[in-house]
């Protein structure tokens, strides 16, 4: 009992989201699990914090080695809950996914997957998000199950570098396999958005955000280029926002 | 006209905050002024993006050269809003604060005021966020008018480079002036956190998150060190999460 690894198992997608199930059914026998998700969808929280309200939760499982809660939190309000209230302890592993929508390139920055990862980063606890590249709740993930099981038995076993996470993403399903994995970068890809303008029965204007995604990276290593080529990209990744080869270049002294 | 730089102003502390408001009759002077804030206080918002709910919007003020909008949306979707919408263009400068409350170390992760300074980065455009060490809503703004006005003027003459943005810190007021601005890597330095449980009316639980900040790290050039010690500090920031020292250290290839 007391070898077993506790794994905190978390999503933005809300508890009830296929990708957040299939990532439990696949990793449940590798240690006591605790699953913490919201249970709206939180998707593009990023890293937002509850601080303004108080957060609920509710134990909806609890059977032996495996619990189920439910919260009214953002993915990195559910890392933190985890640690310092339902898990009592730091866990040995942050999981979070799988999301419905690549967290590739840009959609690092925006992704509530990808802020409990880094979440769990700053304390020290090595920590995977898995996401594929197909928001339809429908999503096809059976692929996936070899990879997400090698990499977090990997990461259990080994570690991962000091304030290091992965950002794993998976291409949408297609009839070709996979190719493998790629280490790969960030891609420096963005949305080109538009607001669309609508107007409500009471004739007040109101917006929704769309857009479309946009490559303009031509380098050869970037999760971007690897997912539309086929192949499972992860992104060792960090909470360090500095442009370090800027730091002895800018001068801002008065006069 | 023509030749008037196009400042957008953002925050996230809401439309009212003193912070601000400060900001704006510091540079209000420098160019064409368009405001697009939030109702309510968006601190701790991060980088998230409203895309379950549409937004609204309410042009409050309509002068030369001046505007101001109050939104629904978070820093984020402000941002957004100027760029497509309410701007008509991309702005020639994006400032965002000035936050009550610092945003140095890892606070630039949960940070509104951050989100919205690295959402312009990705369109490329210039962007500073200020912060002011002190939550409090009455925090002493009377000694950054200098800093805010050379530091915004350096960067609309200058640019900053490709991809990089500043984050701008002030210390709490004190007796002593200023020492100075210096350029400085963002502390690894974190939240030590607690929730407060609470039983409401009904006898339910409820938590509240709470913490004190703690910085560990003993490196000479950090953001937090200089703060500590009263200088002014700018991180030039990126919105790259890679860690790419560990791109060609990991290997994730099956067996």
């Amino acid at each position: 009992m007391e070898n077993k690894p506790l794994i905190l198992i978390t999503n933005d997608d809300g508890i009830n989201a296929p990708g957040l199930r299939k990532l439990i059914s696949i990793v449940k026998h590798l240690g006591d699990i605790i699953v913490i998700a919201s249970e709206h969808s939180m998707s593009g929280m990023a890293h937002a914090v509850t601080i303004q309200n108080p957060l609920r939760v509710k134990c909806i499982t609890n059977e032996p080695n495996y619990r189920e809660y439910l919260t009214t939190g953002t993915p990195v309000d559910n890392v933190k809950l985890g640690k310092h209230k339902l898990a009592g302890r730091l866990p040995d592993l942050v999981l979070s996914g799988i999301n419905h929508g690549s967290n590739a390139a840009i959609n690092i920055i925006y992704s509530g997957t990808m802020g409990a990862v880094l979440e769990a980063t700053i304390d020290g606890v090595p920590a995977i998000g898995f996401s594929l590249d197909d928001f339809s709740q429908s999503a096809d993930f059976n692929e996936v199950d070899n990879y997400v099981l090698s990499i977090t038995k990997k990461v259990l076993a080994d570690g991962l570098p000091d304030g290091v996470c992965l950002n794993v993403n998976f291409p949408k399903r297609s009839d070709d396999h996979y190719k493998g994995i790629k280490v790969c970068r960030q891609a420096d890809a963005r949305w080109v958005e538009e607001f669309e303008e609508r107007q409500d029965p009471h004739g007040r204007t109101y917006y929704w955000l769309a857009g479309r995604f946009e490559n303009g990276d031509g380098r050869p290593d970037t999760d971007q280029k690897a997912l539309d080529n086929n192949y499972v990209t992860v992104v060792p990744s960090h909470t360090d926002f500095t442009s370090h080869d800027n730091v002895n270049k800018l001068d801002f002294n008065l006069k």
